[in-house]
């Protein structure tokens, strides 16, 4: 029987990528994203164009109000999403975020009986968040061996982290070679309702930089034009 | 200054307890409950009375939708609530639910700069649930400390959990000192519209059983009279 895996889908670049990994590696796919409140709510609709792209995949929404809490340019209206790039952790960061999803793909892949969790962080060309790092991954992979009931079992669920030491060339480059279409995804942090992107924000300025320096033509849509 | 402290604040018995200890020892209070689809909806009402008891608390509702992910009895409705001990984890186990809880309370501490967050689980009178255990709340504690920025800045978010050791009898005796008025409280699995308890449930068995331990009247109001 096929491996279950649940897989963290933004509709981003790197998480489409991971998908495409997971099913290339024979996992049966559970992909997972979250209306959360966020600024850019067309990459929802972009995760859900990602999933069905991946034949098989079960995309599931769940919902969770993280607006109440605020504290991030992504949350919250009255901080705006910066064009320029910043000093130490930016104001993108949405306090506990990686944490919260986390938390909600483990009771997830515990009623599904999935054995792994994939997601697409990366450290190389790497946002400055604190729960992108190894250091975090790790210590959330020791909290899933304890926290649920398939970890006291003996089971613990695994958390994978496949691109997390992958350049963005190389990512977009891997993610080509396993047929990803990359016109599919949104990475902008302010896309607008079509998830065309402003091309601006750190987001964008990475994944520019990624197509380039892989040599592939950026199907990207932009909202000023090319 | 007072120190913050965001309260896991479930409208039972423990929490309360643990909300009435961390005002007596001068934390400014913020009490955090959810909306997660759960059976027992009155103890949202509860909690909102046991925090408004505490002079000075804000509370706050996050809602999450637990019920997409399902798996449990206290948010499937096709599973019923046992009114029996069980062996194991009991299917009121709610997949990962105090990773998910404690996650989200990680992020609205570092958003409000507070430098705890305080919750009610308890290792003796204990429900068997793996995120009840004190190995649980370690490797949380270890978590918390790399996955934010506060964590990152080297001012980490603290998990206190005062009533950990604490028999319920002692968590009963300590909360009426204190002041508590655990008529307001809801422990109950299946309690009705009115916050009414069945009497029968895990939940209501243990507590029963504290009232009498600590020879304390039992304020609870049940559904078929006391």
């Amino acid at each position: 029987m096929a491996k279950r895996a649940v897989i963290l889908t933004s509709g981003g670049l790197d998480s489409a990528t991971v998908l495409a990994m997971a099913h290339a590696a024979g996992r049966e796919c559970y992909s997972l994203s979250f209306d959360y409140g966020q600024r850019h709510r067309s990459e929802l609709v972009a995760a859900a164009h990602v999933a069905a792209a991946v034949p098989g995949t079960v995309h599931k929404v769940v919902g969770l109000d993280l607006r109440g809490i605020g504290g991030s340019a992504l949350t919250d209206d009255a901080i705006d999403v910066p064009t320029m790039p910043s000093e130490g952790i930016p104001v993108t960061y949405v306090p506990a975020r990686n944490t919260v999803f986390l938390s909600i793909a483990l009771g997830w892949a515990e009623v599904l009986q999935a054995s792994e969790i994939h997601l697409g962080v990366n450290a190389v060309d790497y946002s400055g968040y604190p729960d992108c790092r190894p250091v975090f991954i790790d210590a959330f992979r020791n909290l899933a061996a304890v926290a649920t009931k398939a970890g006291v079992e003996g089971s613990p669920i695994d958390i994978c982290t496949p691109i997390i030491d992958m350049s963005k060339a190389d990512i977009i480059r891997a993610g080509t070679e396993l047929g990803v279409d990359y016109s599919l995804t949104v990475s902008c942090y302010q896309a607008d309702a079509e998830g065309a992107a402003c091309g601006a924000c750190d987001s964008c300025r990475l994944r520019i930089e990624g197509f380039q320096a892989a040599g592939i033509a950026d199907p990207t849509r932009y909202q000023h034009g090319n």
